[in-house]
């Protein structure tokens, strides 16, 4: 089986490492990623440069390949110039943070699986909710693995993703898998605004306190009872139902 | 009316300036824009550096508002600081090309926009199609402020967004108004490779042929039958249909 793995973190980061590890279990593993960390990038693509692709070692050792761009632009290069074999599975993560609810919207990791199934692959984004109290990404490779291994059984069709995230607990503690929908309400935002040596005012995003909300059946509330939750994505934005309400609107033109 | 104007080709480009031109008739407008182009950023968001909001004048008229940040920031910093009122619509564009298909996964544009629907505003992406035949961005501007001006009368809900496409024709030659899905082909990409001066590899992203697919009922279909396509997009990203398939499959934990 051959596996592409790319991450938003950037090629050095713990999580790709740890998930890498793991995953070499299942397959044989090309790790394409961003030369540096890449979170909240969303699915960005670059036109406007060029990318390079550069041979990545750690500790005199091959680890992959950093490219200059988005966790998008990895798995479009990965496929079109870099892989020898088509993948059989595109994985992203893992990621160091849950990307549940509308953190779907900017996540990187997300973006990544979403490249590589609107290119025809099947694909999986896996994060781990990391808190101060627990944040052991290798132990939560491990459980990732376990969960990917169960995907990859089941042959998740090709242009289809899901959404994993892991639970920020002990892989003993956790209950079980829920499959779920994305969490769909607003977190409440705000932006912190400092003044800078100069006098010119700046502002920082701030704020989600998740805690308030709960939904049934979301992926937010899975993770916060202690659940691994899958949802899977879909790439076609077209809301049906509006459009239907729409359709019947009085248009001139 | 409230209307916050924003966009992704940034706050000089000659796209905002038509539809600020434009739609001033509808209502107040507010316009807050990147500072730099920021095409192809998606749903990008800044939360590891900070944020700065400048007043920006042409010809020594206050214009708006320019964000060192992504489209979704300026809608996050306008309405959160900017604004002492709450928009009653988010509009974004009128942008230099199309918007249809797979590339609204990239769009900094739609992205704008679907960020001010999450945010509960209702919002209208608005993009025009260009060509190497007919780029008359004054002229689509005025289309968009047609269509723009029907929406509002039929009253979008909150929290709802239309993604609007104008064909690169004269305003005479458009057929009419299409609502559409989103064609969800892959768009065929490649990468070109060149070798710098000191003889390293460098890549650029090329590519979508669109003239080969087409699929009744889809936004570029629409386009390229010369009619305004109006896709209703939604930000819910999960994939009802495989939830089914996937929960019946066998979990372990």
């Amino acid at each position: 089986m051959q596996i592409l793995l790319t991450n938003d973190d950037g090629v050095y980061a713990p999580g790709i490492a740890s998930l890498k590890h793991f995953i070499q279990e299942l397959g044989t593993v090309t790790l394409v990623a961003p030369d540096i960390e890449q979170s909240g990038v969303g699915h960005s693509i670059t036109f406007n440069q060029p990318l390079r692709i550069r041979e990545v070692h750690m500790n005199n050792e091959f680890i992959g390949y950093g490219v200059n761009g988005s966790p998008a632009d990895c798995v479009k290069l990965a496929i079109n110039e870099i892989m020898r074999e088509r993948p059989d599975v595109v994985i992203s993560g893992l990621n160091m943070g849950a990307n549940v609810g509308i953190h779907i919207l900017y996540s990187g990791t997300v973006a990544a699986a979403v490249e590589a199934a609107v290119m025809g692959f099947s694909s999986i984004a896996v994060s781990f909710e990391i808190t101060e109290h627990y944040d052991d990404i290798h132990n939560a490779a491990k459980v990732a693995k376990d969960v990917i291994r169960q995907i990859l059984n089941h042959k998740l069709p090709k242009g289809y993703l899901l959404n994993v995230n892991i639970p920020a607990i002990t892989p003993e503690r956790i209950k079980g898998i829920k499959i779920t929908r994305q969490f769909t309400q607003d977190f409440k935002e705000a932006f912190q605004k400092r003044v800078d040596p100069s006098g010119r005012a700046y502002y920082w995003l701030t704020g989600t306190d998740k805690s308030k909300y709960q939904e049934e059946g979301t992926d937010l509330s899975a993770l916060s009872d202690g659940y691994i939750s899958i949802t899977p994505l879909r790439y076609d934005r077209t809301d049906y139902q509006l459009q239907k309400t729409i359709a019947e609107w009085d248009w001139k033109y």
